[in-house]
């Protein structure tokens, strides 16, 4: 990958509005992908749509998403050749935008938008991979620090697969955006930072005695 | 509302599995809804899923969503007669959940998905109050303390309405859940809280001096 390497946009990655927001070069698209471990997941079921927020992990130009063999998604990907249409959606808040006016008010954020189609993964390697990707997404160091998958939970597991293809991320950044005639209003305006916060972790009331947090959850 | 009422399940909002983390009761349901300032609206375009994430509020029993005129989701709901079949979705990340094996991972949440349609709001006094909600969602307070939409401005703002009926809540909290055949292996187990934290607020560059930084903003 170099620092030029882009998404080519599409007529479903271009906004129709807020152009100035979209990116598509892979290193902004991947660094948000990278930050989230949640992704919103979108497909068509019976003629209707529906999201459902799920667990992700990026690896290369892919994302993986995982369920029980009885999900209805995951089977649905199993089922339809030649693989399950979704839009992948992941999103990043950053900032309460609060302006004098009340149509000015935002939200400093930043998402990533795919478009593509989910395969289900059948290469027990593979499947490996993704499944210690998306323990790693949560807390990086994890997945070498835990007991890995038996050959009865990988076959528990299915894992789905989408290609980045269709890709664009949404950024907006920093401050308040007032009109002139409203700059002289009574009312406070600036932007509030919002970030997620990990708090002291609380060990399992079973846990072994002398098994410490270990460094990278304190890092969290 | 009283304590005991209730969603109703339907074959759309029973899940396949892990059923005892499903909720109905309105009590659960507006909790979150009204905890969360961010939902992921799905709906389908040109026969594929879309997934954007966008401000709402709750009122009542409606969730209320806003976007330029220009916007095509919102365009394609004003387009639409009876409306624009949509699933809104807000999740919320309460812990990490750390088993000592790969495969009992999890995250404590709290979502609710909604199945509905997006109805365009004509009438401008619902349009006001959605407004005011929604500004209030992100901090309550605020709506009362900024200057309300002008006719201009609210000429340029779609507002659509997804009335609750076809509703569950999914909540994950507590321990890990280890199999006992894992207890005794040397790994870490346990949560890692999460919870959105809110900075000191940046005021604007402009800010008229002597305008203080709010109660409702510090209360965050």
């Amino acid at each position: 990958m170099t620092a030029t390497d882009s998404y080519e946009p599409t007529a479903l990655t271009v906004p129709t509005r807020s152009r100035d927001r979209a990116r598509y070069d892979h290193e902004t698209v991947h660094s948000i992908l990278d930050e989230a471990y949640i992704c919103h997941l979108g497909f068509i079921r019976d003629g209707a749509p529906v999201v459902l927020p799920t667990l992700f992990a990026r690896v290369g130009e892919s994302l993986y998403m995982h369920g029980s063999t009885g999900s209805r998604p995951l089977l649905a990907a199993g089922r339809t050749d030649p693989g399950l249409p979704v839009c992948v959606t992941v999103t990043l808040v950053d900032g309460l935008v609060l302006a004098r006016s009340a149509f000015h008010h935002s939200l400093n954020y930043r998402s990533v938008v795919v478009h593509g189609t989910a395969h289900q993964v059948t290469d027990e390697a593979e499947c490996r991979t993704a499944l210690a990707a998306m323990v790693d997404a949560v807390a990086p160091g994890r997945a070498a620090d835990s007991r890995p998958p038996t050959a009865r939970e990988l076959a528990a597991t299915s894992v789905i697969r989408v290609d980045l293809a269709e890709v664009s991320a949404k950024i907006r950044s920093g401050p308040v955006n007032d009109g002139a005639e409203d700059l002289d209003l009574p009312h406070w305006a600036g932007v509030v930072p919002v970030a997620p916060v990990y708090g002291t972790p609380v060990p399992a009331a079973d846990l072994t005695p002398g098994i410490a947090v270990p460094d990278y959850l304190t890092a969290l």
